[in-house]
């Protein structure tokens, strides 16, 4: 999808298809003919609901799962915001293609395709303390490319992302879009001591009183603040929602990527399922502020769609069951008498 | 392993092999060479460093991994504790055997072997408001049949149960060890009513008044409320401890089951992890009492083992990271700079 301004993308983002309620009402009758006590799968259950829900399928079904991967460098990184060097965006998207990174092992374990993105990798956006990090058509370039990743006929989008830099940038994204500055947002990413947290956060408020003008619009916050792999992953949940894909999101940078849709339209990221909660300070926070529940919380804070993948498994699991078990005819089990 | 009398099974669990530091470091220090940052990957690289510590190798391994579900029943079903009649356990083991149970389909997904082991279902233990649920030797004869289960050459171990009325043993047998009540271990188990939980909970409060004579004894406690399969759980984990062998537990049942071994002896269940915390309302307390952290928490509450199958799911992912990650060296990827 292309989009010629912000106005045009919000336009597009008020205007979504709903989920197919009989899918998930089907799925819910079924489970409750399998041979366990109804519910008793508790959040599998919901999940295969779910996903029956925002495919429109019933059966759902998990053939095709892709994992996106976005990276992007950022401006920011000039502040010393990281632990890392801005250098390892590039090095990492290397060791992605080379199969050698934690997403490529659970991508593989959960039978996901992972497709890796690199957006500019030369031309980081602007330092955020002092310009927009993108101008309006460097972001829409980032969000077409996150809306063309996503091909018909898959079953399952998992989000992810690379960026040195970018839990700054999520962090600021987050406090302009829910309030609370740096203070509240900023965790240590990779792994920042104490002086380099203080620095985060301080950048955080800069940036945030730089851009005070433009905090009442959810887009014009994600351009001014974000990363093109923010871009990219709001691109592609939009897109996703358009062609009835449901989404698992990783970790704090792909929730703050995607906030922006729910500030335009509470019920936008409707066919988002958070893969987990990240050890990162402000995912919490974040989630909450979504209504997002998590379905894991494994101290993780790797991002590169980790997360997303590990949750894969989750519906699987979710999946295997309602498909494979007998229902209690089938299996001349008594029901639970009407009480 | 065949005990004569409680004695000789306390003084047993008073004398078990520790973990194996060394291998559990050497996983820590492969782990910080990884194209991560350090510690990023979280509760999955504790859990490659634990496979570790208790198979006593490096790298650890999941080769074979059994499921064992052990079954039994309850004479306290006579008193309505339960939402379905005492002919499901019986029912559901031949729905085990058939492959139709949510089990068979996530020990499949996890490549997990599942063994069914029913203990004398024609032959419930005893009303445990009026008489101890076993014998002396009836408990010692499940202890073994569970111990006995537990084969060399294993690398993980996961417990689970079926035995309609055995959340009310279990929460009998916590409330005997940690004191409390049935007003704070009875949930409603397969899906009781409010009349239902009431009876639980008086119930259970009778029979902690019956017994009120055993309640130092853990292993008495075990025998007077537990079940045959509960004490099986209790052989199993002892003998996998024995065999270093590392234990996922599944749901409240099991952990009622062992948790007689952690007031023998505090470091009884160093080798065993809570795959899930369940839905079942007295878990987390349990769980909190024992000083276990769950893997997952997804409203599960079926027991047959189901979440500790879908917990190794989680262990696979830990180990295909560990294993098949590039280092910072061999991806080219620059390390985090010393601070």
């Amino acid at each position: 999808m292309k989009f010629a301004s912000l106005r045009e993308l919000a336009a597009a983002c008020r205007d979504l298809p709903a989920g197919d309620p009989a899918a998930a009402a089907a799925v819910a009758a079924r489970d409750l003919t399998l041979t366990k006590p109804a519910g008793s799968l508790g959040r599998l259950e919901e999940a295969a609901a779910w996903l029956a829900r925002w495919q429109g399928r019933n059966p759902p079904r998990l053939g095709r799962v892709d994992v996106l991967v976005f990276a992007g460098n950022h401006g920011v990184t000039a502040h010393g915001v990281s632990a890392y060097p801005a250098a390892v965006t590039a090095q990492m998207v290397a060791n992605f293609a080379a199969g050698g990174a934690a997403v490529n092992q659970l991508a593989r374990l959960a039978d996901a395709r992972l497709r890796v993105l690199p957006l500019s990798l030369d031309r980081p956006t602007a330092d955020f303390t002092t310009a927009s990090a993108m101008t309006e058509q460097e972001f829409l370039a980032a969000v077409e490319t996150g809306s063309d990743a996503v091909v018909p006929d898959t079953d399952l989008v998992c989000l992810g992302e690379m960026g040195i830099g970018n839990t700054t940038a999520a962090a600021a994204l987050a406090a302009a879009l829910f309030g609370g500055g740096g203070e509240r947002w900023a965790g240590r990413g990779t792994g920042m001591d104490d002086a380099g947290l203080a620095r985060k956060r301080a950048v955080i408020d800069r940036a945030l009183a730089r851009h005070a003008g433009c905090l009442a619009d959810p887009l014009a916050c994600a351009a001014a603040f974000g990363g093109r792999e923010l871009a990219a992953i709001l691109g592609a949940t939009l897109a996703a929602r358009r062609r009835r894909i449901p989404v698992l999101l990783d970790g704090f940078v792909c929730t703050a990527a995607v906030a922006s849709l729910a500030r335009l339209y509470p019920d936008a990221l409707d066919h988002v399922m958070a893969a987990h909660v990240s050890a990162e300070a402000g995912h919490r926070h974040l989630l909450a502020e979504l209504a997002l529940r998590p379905l894991l919380d494994l101290d993780m804070r790797l991002g590169e769609g980790s997360g997303a993948a590990v949750a894969v498994l989750l519906l699987r699991a979710a999946l295997a069951c309602h498909l494979g078990m007998a229902t209690f005819a089938q299996a001349g089990v008594a029901e639970k008498p009407p009480e």
